[in-house]
């Protein structure tokens, strides 16, 4: 990490590979293994040794020669850098069946994802629970994310209203935005947006399909 | 598309930003822009000019010199270059929260995704209908893939069954996997394969937001 703050911008391709190399070397940790070469990683992993081994100079190696890598010290440090060791507290705007899969795929509570409170302006929904989580007003949102230090907010709603929401989420103090409508949403320079677009993952496949 | 057979393959990072010129064409051409040049396109799609030229050289070019890209020919010839000037047929398992989501995201019936079936183990759910697509038996799934002449699989399943899935799934004959299940799921080179894992573009987020 100290090495990592002294490092030049990365470059988003290698941002992006690196919760696929912590994926990894998570199911290793499960299975008990200690250690992998950057070969072996590289079978497993489909990408190249010499990528991986590029890659993680970026961050100062982890490395040593003839031992390889050490599978839980590259966990902890790939998680460390991604910024995977602290918790956030979220919201979800949009009760739909896309806030819905989000509320409900758990698996974001074990890396310290929370979901506090999903927020909809459909009066029917307003006042139920997803989950086990409250779902509220729109109308609240801005107190809320103040009141409750809300990190992130997930945006599940229509690409029409998309990046009004975005606005007035950034307006009340989110430092990131997990954008699911189908735009991509602008932001200030001082809060991060990853904006998912499924369907390029389904053009993408539909490509492969025509060639393999 | 004949300069295209001729290629050596493509790298998969150029693949992979094919949907996103194509969404940002698509922008264009409803608000009726006819021509941009790879510097106004650079602006948009937040790619340097540079990359979009080589991107796009791939495919030989398209553009013109002092001219400019064809916003309509471009974004036609890169919808055949992903395929998408055909249709799909498409069946999903798993019909919880995330296989409701994606048979809810009408979307995909505009680029020629249709969603033909949705299979389910759940006693409870075989029968009912989701966006007036009927929820099946999972144990017919085989018989359906064949007799609808099915392309592609998408998989909202559990990681525990996810892969035994894709295997009925190849088997049956579809030509494509889409999986979200928590896995990378492994197909004969025949099958292309496309793994959505939701949560990389979150960590992502999450080391944008503590360098912003």
């Amino acid at each position: 990490m100290i090495k990592m703050a002294k490092q030049a911008k990365i470059s988003n391709a290698v941002i992006k590979r690196l919760p696929r190399y912590r994926r990894y070397l998570n199911e290793l940790r499960k299975k008990g293994v200690d250690k992998i070469s950057s070969n072996e990683f590289s079978n497993l992993i489909g990408y190249t040794a010499s990528q991986i081994r590029q890659d993680l100079n970026n961050f100062g190696g982890f490395g040593q020669q003839g031992y390889g890598y050490s599978v839980e010290g590259l966990y902890n440090e790939i998680s460390a850098i991604l910024g995977l060791d602290r918790g956030y507290k979220m919201v979800v705007v949009g009760a739909g069946n896309l806030g819905r899969a989000i509320v409900n795929h758990t698996y974001y509570y074990k890396t310290g994802f929370v979901i506090e409170g999903i927020f909809e302006v459909d009066p029917d929904l307003i006042g139920t629970e997803i989950n086990g989580i409250a779902v509220m007003d729109y109308d609240n949102i801005v107190e809320f994310v103040e009141e409750n230090d809300i990190d992130i907010g997930i945006i599940c709603t229509t690409k029409e209203v998309a990046q009004e929401v975005a606005d007035k989420l950034c307006f009340a103090g989110v430092r990131g935005l997990w954008n699911f409508a189908p735009i991509d949403i602008e932001t200030p320079s001082h809060v991060a947006v990853e904006n998912v677009h499924i369907s390029d993952s389904l053009h993408a496949l539909a490509y492969h399909m025509n060639r393999s």
